[in-house]
């Protein structure tokens, strides 16, 4: 489906977010996950666990259901399930037979993030995971990270990828508040590897965007990195840094020093879990941001949604007239068909 | 279409409920029945019709209309059909072309309900009708009956019927109010003919569900009989009975002796009628019901909106994993496939 | 699609309202035409302009952009067009491809009406357009026109079509207003041509609707004319004259002398752009009829709604039965359905 190959609508081989580590807890927790019902919760011993959240007797969802120990009992019929998907016990008979069960999907706890492998079990390689390191991600004690929001997003989840891939965006859908012309004038570096592309732009002289000149009553040029670093296939991991130019009072003078993160996680075919979150040595910034940025994120999903319904109203949406500056979200979406391909292919046959 | 054969939607031929007897009245009443606006309402004489609710000129519905003496004149041009169907009236023209009618459906009330015969007219046979004493509805004074509720669910109707041939969920989606464990560990018994379907479950020395608890302030063993007869298409009647069991104070003390009847009629193919009413020879009973019921039957038209969501959006949703207490519901399936498949045969096409 | 033949859906070669003149400002005005989003505004020079509303970029609706002098800077990536749908500025890259453009779709002002030409611009012909005397519109100062209502109707245009061409409903769906029986049962008087197809009745001493009634505080038979023109493919004229008939006190007093206007675009496939203006020498009578159409109008639009919900729930809606007074509505239908299929046919193919 739009905008990869009709047929094709998500990589299963990856690890995707499914909840803040923070949101998962004693209470079961519901959400979309590719298409799927799942249940996220933490057993008596701590571990988050994600189990499928549709009872495989009669489709009832399992999030809607009752914890008993660390097994989820239906609440239609009473079925139960262990945290690995086993079921135990079923009210209405003695026997269980062997191929009643439920998925569990492996589910890894780094960073902020609980992280799902929804394909198959056997390929989930933690060393896919990125690294806390890699992220930028710090347990520190001198630096601050904090989930700021959950969203259900009413568009598909290319159309998020889409716009974290291509930040020339910031000066126009957040020209009033994070970014400059300078986001998109800027010529960018990209590079690309197996497991992330990479982008970045180093702005000189520049003039501050709005949140700067806000926060540091400072009216002088500034000299920034703003780079995005997407793990494939849904998370984003960016850089924003800015200092004081040279030749103007306080020159060097380190203002912004920001790590934020988008995880961009298929729920249903239109519809998105986005998670964003921020971290930064500068703890203050942090609590600053977080009511700061909740119009700036909800213009992202403004965008979103209002494509989701033009590409889904109008006949045979044509296709985009790319630019240069889409060349970073382009290799995104050949990475992510990629993925999808070789899932699709059956064994040994070429892709 | 799930859970039935593609294609397979509801029998036709075959007595539904179209209303509670006590909503028919003077005022036309407008209801979906398999996927038609159908209207009803109560002739000057008393004789309740049900006849087809969209206007055969431009689709205008008959329910949004007027009624002039037994017949309605379509709210949009006026033209006007009898009580039986004929058009008698077009404001535009003295000639009403003979092919100028709606259909006009076999109606007739009996116990709380008005039945409709929804396919070919010539097989409607009121001898098909469960009869008052097969539901254990009865006129006599000590008998009390009371419509409770209609609602209109957002889910196919089929769960429905799968809901109340498994009664093993009595225990689980009831288990606080009108259910415990051993409606679902007891065994069932079964029987079939060509009217109905039926289920019983013999407890003996159980605990007492919480409403029988509370209700009687009890709190010893109780000996119950739980069962449904499903009547084909469409009706099912509940049989609830309780007495106190042997060696407690009180033995033999009958305490609960209740007929309840679920009717479930497609509105849409993805919505339904449903119609909830009691009866009891005690009176007190029936009318403490009302009220503590609401939010039993909302948990029932929750779990049947949840697993409509779900069997919606999941591609390919599985086929169901089937216990031993499917039983029931299978072979209830199996009947209405059954009626459906022989709907759809050509004349000495074997099905 | 319905009522129409299968992937047939509406006329483009043809002029179409896209807005009342003064809806269209500095202000980017967001609107779907013929299931295309278009932006209207006013240039500088007070100039109307219509473009394409979708950014061929990533799909953004321009509607919610942002003005820039006259051309539109894309709200998401801030790719500007301008009013003749030219790409003048791209932030990321100095080169505008030459392809890079939007639609420019040709706009005339006539009336109190903005008339847009949704197909091919070289058969945008303004002699088409149905000329200000032919609806009855006047810039007299003895002449009160005015704009009464824009709705968006959730139901196909030709609903809203079928409605107009056929005022045997009047005494119907509006008997409690402005209709009376002798709507529907006084023949019409037809005429077609290539613009227009033309329908009027001649009531000579019949019952004053109760609009008039109550007005003009009459109770005497009025002799009145009552007519529309349906300028294809979407602009419907009517006329609305009425005066005291001969032999009663005040004979041939002039009551009302009235021209109303509906314009009925397409939208989306099945939501409609309706828009209503009246105008009459009567500037009191103007200004009463605002408040008093609002209902009015609001049954049309429930009937369209009821209809479009029919029509898309039942399955396989069987044609309408056709009566003698469905003569006009068929002579409108075909001629749009031949307005499609001359567009459909490819050159020197027949149709």
């Amino acid at each position: 489906m739009y905008p990869f190959k009709p047929g094709s609508f998500a990589p299963r081989n990856g690890w995707y977010v499914a909840a803040f580590r923070e949101e998962i807890g004693e209470k079961l927790l519901s959400r979309w996950i590719l298409n799927q019902p799942v249940v996220l919760y933490r057993k008596a011993d701590g571990t988050a666990v994600a189990v499928e959240g549709r009872c495989p007797h009669r489709h009832f969802p399992l999030g809607e259901s009752k914890r008993v120990g660390d097994a989820i009992q239906c609440g239609y019929h009473g079925i139960t399930f262990g945290a690995d998907g086993k079921c135990t016990f079923i009210p209405s008979q003695k026997v269980v037979p062997g191929v009643y069960s439920i998925r569990a999907y492996p589910l890894v706890e780094r960073g902020l993030w609980a992280w799902i492998w929804p394909g198959d079990p056997d390929k989930a390689d933690e060393s896919l995971l990125p690294t806390e390191e890699e992220i930028g991600f710090s347990r520190s004690a001198d630096f601050h990270a904090k989930p700021f929001y959950y969203h259900h997003v009413n568009g598909r989840y290319q159309l998020l990828n889409d716009n974290l891939l291509d930040l020339t965006h910031l000066g126009y859908l957040h020209g009033g508040s994070i970014g400059t012309a300078d986001d998109a004038a800027t010529p960018e570096e990209r590079d690309q590897n197996a497991r992330r592309l990479s982008s970045r732009r180093i702005m000189k002289n520049t003039p501050p965007p709005p949140v700067t000149r806000e926060r540091f009553g400072i009216d002088c040029p500034v000299d920034r990195i703003s780079g995005m670093d997407f793990f494939y296939p849904g998370f984003h991991a960016g850089i924003g840094d800015s200092r004081v130019s040279e030749g103007y009072p306080q020159a060097g003078r380190q203002l912004t020093s920001s790590r934020v993160w988008h995880a961009v996680t298929p729920a249903t075919k239109t519809t998105t879990n986005y998670f964003f979150a921020m971290g930064s040595p500068d703890k203050e910034g942090v609590e600053f941001m977080v009511e700061y940025l909740k119009p700036v994120l909800a213009e992202d999903i403004f965008a979103t949604e209002q494509i989701e319904k033009i590409i889904t109203t109008v006949d045979d949406v044509p296709p985009e007239l790319m630019l240069r500056s889409d060349t970073t979200a382009v290799l995104g979406r050949r990475m992510l068909q990629a993925m999808m391909d070789a899932e699709a292919a059956k064994p040994g046959e070429l892709t």
